[in-house]
């Protein structure tokens, strides 16, 4: 089934407001196997929205508008659909009482203008708004559908997820998995490269890579019969998938890599503490992202200027630790950190972030140690991007790859 | 003049990312005066990208579109659009001098799949990639305009900044000048509302309000037949809104609060360290994305359980300041991070991110104090957004506002 996604409203052709309505009934259509290969965004335009109805109805079985349906434009949006589909627009009895009991609930005068949006094409069905008043619907015509929804993100999802959805598995006949494989340390072309043999030819399951900021996702998909058949046949591809780059996948779930080292550390109850230099607070910030982390992180040093560096760490710039940029400087920061906080994990982080060189240093050149439980392990690494800011992020990358890796026992590997 | 945003990209018909690209686009296009009236998003398919054009181009005369200009999907885009104008595509010299240079400087090696990203539709306007590969071009046929960016929102923006808007710009006739001013503390229909005499039954120059999390951007703009008229009349209507909200307005130059405060902290000198507790880092490294940050900021401490505090900042729990999220505990903090660094200004905030309430405290609360050369100022703050992260962000922000209010020697005000 192909679908089509329609957005009707002024304050997105503005520019005011980001269409995040297209993006999650995307991955819903996606996920219950319902092609998507439009997305159209129009203001409230009778005229227009009948010629982008037609046009998309050349191609599609269903189309899915958001927006319209409000009390002062719903009769644009509606009658045009109606008119569009041959039927008149009737009064439905049910959604007006849902709509006059939310009202009353909230202690609202129920005004004339409301009335409008209880009339809905004939012998359409009726979806109501768990969390607003505007009701929705699909209307049907040769086995072609239009499925209406309000604008609003937070309705528009109460009733998909309620509502529509489930109206919508009656309509397909197939299943779909999907496994998400989060991959960091190697770039999109290579993940593409070493997985040519796995992707090409392959129709079922997919392999599909997605490139974030220094990150990877590869989506395994696989639509079938049956909801098990799909599961098995994306479950043993993900493995395929897995002995080839396994090295560098750092969540089989599709999960963040902050949130899986924050995961692993609350669950082992182990205490951490990090000491960042160009990171400055964005290790820290992104593990106190996760509720709950304040059982296991104690504390943070941006130690920023040499001088910091001395005071929190002990650390002389004529000792051994030599440049505050280098290997012995990220290992004895780790070793003052353990000194002064005894956390079972301390994590150091030194070096360039740009944009020019330091001491002969060029940008993207950094050092990262961690001491876990007695054992330390430092690591050099050179990855220069295209901004002081990419670089920072990065580096913060690195160091939750390398404790996740610490933590879960894996060596320790050349990226890039 | 009227024009249809297009995007091409399945990463998007997939609902794997947003199309922020389409909302930045209309911003910028009906800040110039073209009028948006179509969004659409498609993927990599020539007979329904051609369809596409056909439809957009009976009522626009102008089409933006942006992705499908990769090494791999050009030639669809590209080749397509090139086709639909009628026009052959040709190798373009400077677009492959200026990527060749860009993969010299990044040491990658130049693989000839890039060869055609540097050819472009014959007489086109070519517009250069400053922070990318795949250069863009504008195409045109009887008076219509076609013009095709990368979908990489960060190589899209610098190229439309840097390229297509001084190009729109020659096509109209007349002259814009915008200015953006920046609020922190007021929201955004809290602003209309106040602005409400200024923004009704004005034509030229336009009050536009956009709501970013926490903040909102005011945009004055006026279109003229010269740059000086434009300018002029831009420059007085952002005077009398600066009149009305002016207590709110941390830039007038558009800028982000965290660059203003380095900029100011960097041109006095002025030595800073901060404390966070729930903020957990955000603000040091907000204030480290600032190249040159590191002449003035000394450290920032991430004191995030209880014995941390006790050690970083011999803050004793039983002692005089009580709970470690309260005002005296704030203002204990600052001054144990004075003593500890001599830094001339130190900040620190406390308080609860949620999702729980913590000692009976709700998540949103919170204090911070200032401590500069000598003079101390704390204030508390309750804003409780829906995620524990928005609330982390929110307290940041407003530490940044403090600091800029009081290197301003304005008043700290009431907010929401």
């Amino acid at each position: 089934m192909k679908s089509a996604i329609l957005a009707v409203g002024t304050e997105l052709l503005f520019g005011k407001v980001v269409n995040t309505n297209a993006a999650y009934l995307s991955q819903e259509l996606n996920n219950m196997g319902i092609d998507v290969i439009y997305h159209y965004t129009m203001g409230d335009n009778p005229d227009r929205l009948r010629r982008v109805l037609e046009f998309a109805m050349e191609d599609c079985d269903l189309v899915v508008c958001t927006g319209g349906l409000g009390p002062t434009e719903d009769d644009l949006t509606k009658e045009t659909i109606s008119r569009f589909f041959g039927k008149e627009l009737v009064l439905n009895q049910p959604a007006l009482d849902s709509m006059m009991k939310f009202f009353e609930t909230l202690n609202i005068e129920f005004t004339e203008n409301n009335l409008k949006q209880a009339y809905m094409p004939e012998n359409s069905t009726v979806f109501q708004n768990g969390a607003g008043t505007a009701p929705g619907f699909a209307a049907e015509k040769n086995g072609k559908y239009i499925i209406c929804m309000p604008g609003v993100p937070r309705e528009m999802k109460h009733m998909f997820e309620h509502e529509v959805k489930p109206f919508l598995m009656k309509l397909s006949d197939a299943h779909i998995y999907s496994r998400s494989l989060k991959v960091f340390g190697l770039g999109e072309s290579m993940v593409e490269t070493r997985l040519l043999h796995l992707i090409d030819g392959q129709t079922d399951p997919t392999i599909a890579t997605y490139a974030k900021e220094g990150e990877v996702e590869v989506r395994v998909t696989s639509k079938r019969a049956t909801l098990d058949e799909a599961r098995r046949a994306a479950d043993e591809m993900a493995n395929s998938v897995l002995e080839v780059i396994g090295s560098y996948v750092y969540s089989t779930e599709g999960g963040e890599i902050y949130e899986e080292v924050a995961r692993k550390l609350m669950e082992r109850k182990i205490t951490v503490s990090c000491c960042e230099s160009p990171t400055a607070g964005l290790f820290a910030a992104s593990l106190a992202k996760v509720p709950g982390v304040s059982e296991i992180f104690d504390r943070g040093i941006v130690a920023y200027s040499a001088q910091s560096k001395v005071d929190e760490l002990e650390f002389g710039l004529d000792s051994d630790a030599g440049t505050p940029y280098g290997e012995a400087a990220a290992e004895y920061m780790a070793q003052s950190l353990f000194k002064k906080t005894g956390s079972r994990m301390c994590i150091a982080s030194t070096g360039v972030a740009g944009p020019d060189d330091v001491d002969g240093i060029k940008p993207g050149t950094y050092h990262i140690s961690i001491l876990f439980d007695g054992k330390q392990i430092t690591k050099r690494f050179f990855h220069n991007g295209r901004t002081r800011q990419m670089n920072r992020e990065f580096m913060t990358l690195t160091m939750f790859d390398m404790v996740n890796r610490v933590l879960e026992g894996k060596d320790l590997i050349d990226m890039w």
